[in-house]
């Protein structure tokens, strides 16, 4: 049986495009079965009506648009209030989205909610404001050590074994332990968001996979032996594969995930391939999170004209991974 | 004035899948007005023929398909031959493949040829084969270091700091002053192929482009540096940009090239958006050297299934960029 999930909806930065794909993913067509919570600030949201021609009534508790969904609640945990003052990274901007977020992730831990979506902040904010994490994922990864970074779309899933660091320190990383502690992990989150068959296709780190050594050892000493020991528990995973081939490889299979060794590995193929609809999930959580495949875009927010395709993607992903579990 | 001009084709490894994608463009459709030689054994070219379903005569000197184009010309150097011999790498396809190449590379030395059109060859038949050069590439390299390996298709154009090398090597050589010599003579080759205005967008290394240092400090350390001094040279050059996002913006932009800073950084951009159209051309040459953006595919030769659009992409580039300075 299916019951609609809860899902919390984080506005983001209040100075970036954050508040108004909400607003417009909200207010429009097409928003999945669910009961949402915002955590935010309303006077924010309902500028964020206005900026996209919506009226202040078309999102409201008791009451979602035509359709009038009684399902959506307002939470602003305050003091932070943040301003939609434009222009560019703010402290207290920055100090608003960090406690905002910090709100959902709790409400999500004491299962509350089951999913949440997080608008994109600023990192530069979060440091002005003195938020000692780096981003949305540190903060996820300070409280559950072994969060995943995956991106999804229609025809693409890829997750990465690490993502916020240095290109060389990345490379340090790719250890046989490391992998395939990761491919385990990674199968077990799959398994329990999303049940069923399931293929982990592991990129190479060289050229060509190393072209049988002549062009680097760590697919033979390190990469392949770590495929291996995760397959000796079970997990249905192959590779490596040459770096160019893995992902067209995994595209249009939505039994197949992706495995990048390290951020733009994994992130040059999906925005190649879907930048406008693309989404971040967060796996190895006790709860499932989500949020568009852009930042805050300071330069166009407030204008009205911000793509809401990502958002509605991240929300449309977050109801169907949360609620299959029931 | 545009004469047409004159261009080498060259087989490939004859138990491959490059005299039947070369014997499809050549008896087939839309062959750019040029002349051309191909250096190989014509009993493979015929046998490639009858793989295709085309008859015999289709391609003749003196005649080339129902146009009866009196412009093809066959050279076979032997005394290497090769046979078709299917299933994998062979020295003697090996010693063919390189010997047809290097004939090819030799009359286009002598001013014979503008451009040359290599089909694949197997790397570890050249191995076999005793052939001390690693590709195509490392032979062009061995004779002009200064040769530079590029990927075309209608969308997207992109450049390689550095190709055949691990990945850890590949980082080492992104230094300054390779970066900026670099960039001073890719722009000064597309000057001499393809005049007009261009600009060339320069990838970062780490994620984010280094996120103004948070993630790295080779972007303000070496390859910032680098772009400006190809700009203070006169070069339009710009970024560095993140990884992920360079490749988009020079999507769609004929005027545009994408730097990329190594192999699969360049590599996975560019064969998630052009696989199986793209081009890879060698510049920094004194004439033209383009190839299907394939391999041997061993697997499939001889079964008359090989899709041809890439090596039929590859004769129209060489024929575009060699027509172009006259």
């Amino acid at each position: 049986m299916t019951i609609p999930p809860r899902i919390g909806i984080t506005l983001g930065d209040p100075g970036g495009i954050g508040p108004e794909v909400a607003a417009a993913v909200l207010a429009g067509a097409g928003l999945p079965d669910a009961s949402y919570i915002v955590f935010g600030s309303r006077a924010i949201f309902d500028e964020a009506l206005r900026t996209r021609g919506l009226p202040p009534d078309s999102v409201s508790a008791g009451g979602v648009g035509p359709a009038a969904r009684p399902d959506v609640e307002f939470r602003d945990p305050g003091p932070a209030e943040g301003s939609a003052r434009r222009g560019g990274p703010d402290a207290d901007n920055g100090r608003a989205s960090f406690v905002w977020f910090r709100e959902a992730v709790e409400a999500a831990r004491r299962g509350e909610i089951r999913a949440l979506v997080s608008g994109p902040v600023s990192k530069k904010a979060w440091e002005l404001a003195g938020v000692r994490y780096r981003g949305h994922t540190e903060y996820l990864e300070s409280l559950h050590p072994g969060a995943i970074m995956s991106f999804w779309s229609e025809t693409l899933t890829v997750a990465l074994l690490s993502h916020h660091l240095p290109l060389r320190e990345a490379l340090a990383a790719v250890t046989r332990a490391n992998l395939a502690s990761f491919l385990r992990r990674l199968d077990a989150a799959l398994a329990r968001w999303r049940p069923g068959r399931r293929e982990l296709l592991v990129a190479g780190l060289n050229p060509h996979a190393g072209e049988a050594g002549l062009l680097g050892r760590e697919e033979a000493e390190t990469i392949g032996p770590a495929v291996e020991e995760a397959r000796r528990y079970g997990v249905a995973a192959s590779g490596p594969y040459p770096p160019d081939v893995v992902f067209r490889m995994a595209r249009g299979r939505p039994d197949a995930v992706a495995v990048a060794l390290y951020h733009d590995q994994g992130l040059i193929a999906f925005k190649m391939e879907s930048f406008e609809t693309g989404v971040n999930a967060t796996l190895g959580l006790p709860f499932i999170r989500t949020s568009p495949d852009h930042g805050t875009a300071f330069d166009i927010a407030g204008r009205g004209i911000a793509d809401p395709r990502s958002m509605a993607a991240a929300v449309r992903l977050a109801a169907d991974l949360s609620s299959s579990v029931l």
